[in-house]
């Protein structure tokens, strides 16, 4: 069968299986869930036999370490992942909540009510356990998930959804409900963002030539999570420690996530006071300074730092600093080179805080406290599916209230418009 | 110069010039509206004469005399626009609101906040007033709004253009916080709608080819407003004087718009009991019925019903007809042939109100009430800028709120991620 029919397909019986899920109580879709994750522990020994497939074409291809390692399931990983099933079984269902209701003056009761959004095909890369957790995820919100994973992953991606759809099996519901694309040629994927008719939402998770090609290609609405060029600025009225412990929390405790800071912003008269230390510490720290020339002239043998650098999201190491005139150049940075992420500065001045959250434009803006904080467990918003750095229905953790539409109810007794 | 560089140039001013109007007060803001509202009765004349320009065109082209009244600005109509942005300076302004605060248990304060989108691009047909009500509507909202008008309606849409943009000189605002783009060739939309570095969001609102090829071409977000095939289920407990006051509301009081109903589902045991008397009912007010053989059966001289005609947005005075099995025919009817706008069911049964709105996927769903309703006025939400029929970030009537993106401030005092 051509790739573009096995896709259609696919998403057609998403479509259907996707009525099933809108109406299941929130308790059914509890035992489900923990259904599920008592499967994935029963068979531990499969998704391990599985992912050594995987771990072996990793290696026939020479693919690095750090690649590697997030390829591998142990069974600590499965029990870990099969645990976060759980954890989303105890969030609250956002499905059904009344947001509001009102009576308007006609005696027509009107409330807006969360529903399901439908069918979410996301689409991601390499760590497997994003199957599982992205599956429960769309359950636990009412919605039929149409997986499409990478090729490095695709023996452990398919054993963990095998096991899901057989828990769904045994709840007597289809096992369309979690749907995954086996093909992992990159016309399945051009095929699928064009579905419309079937498809509710596309949620690309991977790097920015993945989420590129989707949003090019997509017809559908495309809610995507991509790079965080991060600042932080420190300004002239800055505590000299807690700009220090911030800045090395934010570049060093994680640097290979999407909330570490790439760049440093220091106002020009806090500069000498604090670069010459803060630079020393992170050295120390294994930090690769790169600077501009104004930090050069403060600290000797940095690296200077060109345009590139600006625009780059590091992933590792590496920390680009540069000395401004006021906050009003750091603005300026930011808004010409962020990517709308998370972005910090570290001000006693209530007059710089305000300035600065409100004319920053970025999905989380932190004061005197680390961008690392940028997360839907540290929100105290439960898991997240990843980090929106659009502005349109969701910014910032995207959770399962995120993964709902909504409708409006209205109730009358008879009620004509004059 | 190129139409491609033309429009470039006008969305990077426009990305400039959004930090002005973001940050302006709610006051600065009312006050701007209230100027351009004057100036827009000041200069009525001068938008008349324009106007005069389109309807002649429109007149040589032999456009249908519909078409030429949606295109006619006459003192009326100029005064009600000008009303209109009064109007809009009055609601409660979304920016800046606190959505929500919580403490988190490390003592981080985290708030969730209503921030403008940024560039607005509004692709629109026809009727000159939307100018006006688009504009005045992002204004509000802190946004910058790029237009881009019909042929048909170019020199009235570039006259109240200029009017509005008066006003922003006169308060010393760029003159780009609304822009227009002039010219009417299809490819300054194509290059539009790509230019994700300087739009945030594009609305089209036309017809469906206008929509479909937005959709098509565009990476930027797109909140689209499709079209409404509504539909009506009268059910067999239903209240049969209650059923034909809202079926001929919802097809009769204003048949050319979306929340219209264009077919209605009938149950089978109550159908002998209602369609005679209805359709008669509706024949009197000039409605052509197409029915199904069911219908046929029970009434003489009816056109019968092929598919297209459950297919279509009639817009007109024709209604469809189905008697149906029961209320599961109608759901499954609705969900192969609906377009999620408005749907209605006419009932006393609270068990199938309850099944009813939680099964049938739409942005509003009666009860009991005509689908005439969905309107952002009528839901007491103030003025709209269409009715979204997609499911992510706004549903059913998009007001001022919907206008708007969130951003969360974070505020510590140290805290740095363990």
């Amino acid at each position: 069968m051509d790739i573009k029919d096995v896709v259609l397909n696919i998403a057609k019986k998403a479509k259907e299986s996707s009525y099933y899920i809108a109406k299941l109580s929130t308790l059914d879709k509890n035992n489900l869930l923990i259904n599920m994750a008592e499967e994935i522990e029963a068979n531990i020994d499969y998704i391990q036999e599985e992912n050594k497939k995987d771990l072996e074409y990793a290696k026939e291809k020479s693919f690095s370490n750090a690649f590697i390692d997030r390829l591998l399931l142990n069974e600590n990983r499965i029990r870990s992942m099969a645990q976060g099933i759980r954890e989303i079984a105890q969030l609250p269902d956002p499905v059904g909540e009344y947001i509001w209701t009102k009576k308007r003056p006609n005696g027509l009761q009107i409330s807006k009510v969360r529903t399901p959004l439908g069918v979410i095909a996301v689409i991601y890369e390499s760590r497997p356990n994003v199957t599982a957790d992205a599956a429960s995820l769309c359950l636990k919100s009412g919605n039929t998930i149409i997986l499409r994973g990478g090729k490095e992953a695709i023996n452990s991606n398919c054993a963990i959804a095998d096991i899901l759809q057989k828990s769904l099996r045994k709840f007597n519901l289809p096992a369309e409900i979690v749907s995954i694309i086996k093909d992992t040629n990159r016309q399945a994927i051009t095929a699928l963002v064009k579905l419309d008719q079937y498809i509710d939402v596309i949620i690309p998770r991977g790097g920015e030539n993945l989420i590129n090609a989707v949003r090019q290609d997509a017809i559908i609405p495309v809610v995507f999570h991509a790079k965080g060029n991060c600042h932080l600025y420190i300004d002239k009225e800055a505590d000299i420690e807690m700009a220090h412990k911030i800045t090395i929390n934010a570049k060093v405790q994680r640097p290979g996530v999407c909330n570490a800071i790439e760049t440093l912003l220091v106002h020009k008269s806090i500069a000498k006071k604090i670069l010459p230390d803060l630079i020393k510490k992170l050295k120390e720290l294994n930090v690769e300074i790169r600077g501009c020339q104004k930090t050069k002239n403060i600290v000797n043998n940095i690296k200077e730092a060109s345009e590139k650098d600006w625009e780059e999201e590091y992933l590792s190491l590496i920390l680009a600093v540069k000395v401004v005139e006021n906050m009003e150049e750091a603005i300026c940075h930011i808004r010409k080179y962020g990517s709308l992420h998370s972005e910090g500065i570290v001000t006693n001045s209530i007059f710089r805080i305000n300035k600065f959250t409100q004319e920053v434009d970025a999905s989380a803006i932190f004061v005197n406290s680390s961008t690392r904080f940028n997360d839907g467990n540290q929100f105290g918003l439960g898991a997240e599916i990843g980090i929106s750095t659009q502005k349109l229905h969701v910014r910032g953790p995207m959770g399962l209230e995120d993964l709902t539409s909504t409708k409006y109810i209205v109730l009358g007794n008879g009620q004509i418009r004059e």
